[in-house]
């Protein structure tokens, strides 16, 4: 993309109305644009890297053997009564009545929805287990929206929701999940601590929330150091095995947000290995047995012809969330810091002096060849000084930047930067291609 | 995927609520289910062709040089106070109160809201010509839904909106758009044909429906036959050049909606070569000028420091509703017959006996193979007798059907079905995969 032609309106002061850094950095960014409180439109930088989030979501959820459906935002007031929530929820639910006066609500989460595309599609033990998911907008009426996308109204969430014969099926459900969560987040680059946790409004008999750790989060939490070592990627999975031994290797060390917390356990570990810190909750899992399948009825036939009412558990991710959680774990005073797998662009080009025919001439190149090796390019051949293009470049966080001036060039040199550790390295004009696309891999 | 896991409910009677094949058929080929009225539930199926058109049209889009947003789906009643629409927009528009009790709505077109981005982003007419699209849920509160996804309230669409400095450059935008959405249609195996059409209340002076040929089509259409049979998608598009003979092209043939119709010019065209049909509305462009950029004051700075009010046009594409007109124009007896294109997968395999090693070793092999080439493979291997899967087969309209039963194996031989022409053929079990990966190129 040329940035001439971007859509991609920078600020260059803190927006007054931005309290905490990612929301700063997203607007000053051009990432997001509030439209009405708590509500955000996407700009194409911000769009590439919420798609980018939930492409990794959704190809964990694959693996893991879920499959995808997607559910409509609006609901009728009638599903909830069948599950008796529909008075419970709070004012947080956006209610609606349509043009005939019927009760409707912008769905904030699906449990009651998908038991009946469960109920109606699915009669026999022989078609479990089932999980389904889908990545849908949702909204919450918060009565103080704040923090940009971290506590928006309308929000993007990946949810699912798994059926089994049985509380031993359901609960190898729930750990695939715990496993594919701990992927999925280790993927964006991040380093998410499930921690034991309340079930609320979902209810249920056992929760945890996946939390990150970021100085600005939400909440204290506080566990054991070894958590934050602990590498899933390296591991190979196989989600038709028994994923117990994994799911107890993660619990086992203590790990609990502020509302569990039980400070006589965390000052039984050593104190070198104590770790009290602040984190973001970026998912949330819940094993909660027959409490919508029961009174909705989703029951299958079992192996004896038998009515087997069937075992539940939902999993969310926030995806609109999981933009401004990554901001907040890793930025510095220039901007934002974009993990690769996430970024908008892997790579960019600086052109220093856009009306020197060479230097435009190896910006272009260098261009397509990135291109065609298969990597993003954002391309900077803006008419601005070097310090604008500088200060923006660090700012929206591209992982490489590629700086293009006509005195190395006449030596055949491009100097590389590297946003995260600001180390600068003296490249060949013609190697910049092939070593970007290796370490980019 | 394996059919004996998929959530693919379908079902063998006609649903008594469907009134059209399209309806009928998305019902009984398990793509969706209805939530509330016109509101629909997108199953696993279902979803695959709604990405592959959506993967479509973004493609084209691009290829325009328009650029990705998202627009949230709820919008403030003061946005639409500033254009004069909110009180002119009839009940069809679904109204919203927050618990602040702040007037909002589900949005069913956004030209308000991307004036204001624009507005508030672009500032020269250096960073003119701007082209911005978006592909998100909307929302129309029609007093009768019916028709399945063809005529639901809550729909996805692809909208977008071009701003230029002066009319010239809104028309190149709009013969952009023209012939990208030729691209678009033809791509999916349709034959759209560009009408006249009335503004309505988007407004503006030069419009045009793209409409589709279906007997079944909601509304009478008359146009020369020479359009039928164009050809984009052999040409090569240069969108930065002058577009206006390929749309002139297009459009100095006669063509009109029942609305539009001019008998007497109508028959100034040799009898043989009239056509009188039935249509289906698949795509609307706009020019209209500065209608909601004057009252909305989107201003940028023009070449010699003057204000300048922007040019607009808008364009939208009805995502979810091809769904169904793709089948309304392409289906028989037995079911749905996908494009290519769009199929939600391009191979299904059918094994006629589950319980046989080697037919069941020959169609995990055939599996992995064509997966490993990067064809979307649907493996039937329920146990359920041959007809059976047939009749699933033919409902579901995958394209290309691969038979392996233990006669033909036991001669290394498999039944290759062409689902569009019913055509049988034998080839050799190891030719399989190479044969069908070089056809579906």
């Amino acid at each position: 993309m040329r940035m001439s032609q971007y859509f991609l309106p920078t600020l260059k002061e803190n927006p007054a109305e931005a309290q905490i850094v990612s929301h700063r950095l997203m607007l000053r960014a051009g990432l997001i644009r509030q439209t009405s409180a708590g509500i955000y439109a996407w700009l194409p930088l911000g769009l590439r890297v919420l798609r980018n989030i939930e492409r990794i979501v959704r190809e964990e959820q694959d693996r893991s053997g879920a499959q995808e459906v997607l559910m409509p935002t609006i609901q009728s007031a009638d599903l909830w009564r069948e599950s008796g929530r529909y008075d419970a929820y709070g004012p947080e639910m956006l209610r609606i009545k349509d043009r005939h006066d019927r009760e409707m609500l912008f769905g904030p989460t699906n449990e009651e929805m998908i038991t009946v595309l469960f109920r109606d599609g699915v009669k026999s033990y022989r078609d479990l287990p089932k999980n389904l998911y889908h990545i849908q907008w949702k909204f919450r009426d918060e009565v103080r929206p704040r923090f940009g996308v971290m506590r928006g109204r309308e929000f993007l969430m990946k949810d699912n929701y798994s059926f089994d014969i049985d509380k031993a099926g359901a609960i190898h459900s729930y750990n695939k999940m715990f496993v594919a969560y701990l992927r999925t987040f280790a993927r964006m680059g991040l380093k998410a601590i499930p921690m034991r946790a309340d079930t609320g409004p979902i209810g249920g008999d056992l929760s945890h929330e996946f939390i990150i750790l970021a100085e600005t989060g939400e909440s204290a939490v506080f566990c054991h150091k070894g958590l934050v070592d602990k590498d899933i990627l390296g591991r190979t999975i196989d989600y038709g095995a028994d994923l117990q031994p994994i799911v107890t290797e993660w619990t086992s060390l203590y790990a609990a947000t502020d509302e569990m917390h039980d400070t006589e356990a965390f000052e039984k570990i050593p104190e070198s290995e104590r770790l009290a810190a602040r984190g973001i909750e970026v998912g949330h899992i819940f094993y909660f047995g027959t409490k919508y399948s029961k009174p909705m009825n989703a029951v299958v036939a079992g192996p004896n012809g038998e009515q087997v009412t069937v075992e539940m558990g939902s999993y969310g991710i926030g995806v609109s969330r999981l933009v401004g959680a990554i901001i907040e774990a890793s930025h510095d005073d220039g901007g934002i810091v974009w993990p690769e797998s996430v970024a908008p662009f892997k790579v960019a080009i600086v052109n220093l002096k856009p009306d020197d025919g060479a230097v435009a001439g190896a910006c272009g190149k260098l261009y397509e060849g990135l291109q065609g090796s298969g990597v993003s390019v954002l391309h900077d051949e803006r008419d601005l000084r070097p310090g604008a293009k500088f200060a923006d470049m660090d700012l929206i966080g591209i992982p490489w930047q590629v700086i293009v001036g006509p005195k190395g060039l006449g030596a055949g040199k491009v100097e590389v930067k590297n946003r995260r550790t600001g180390a600068r390295e003296e490249l060949a004009l013609d190697d910049v291609v092939g070593e970007l696309s290796r370490r980019l891999g």
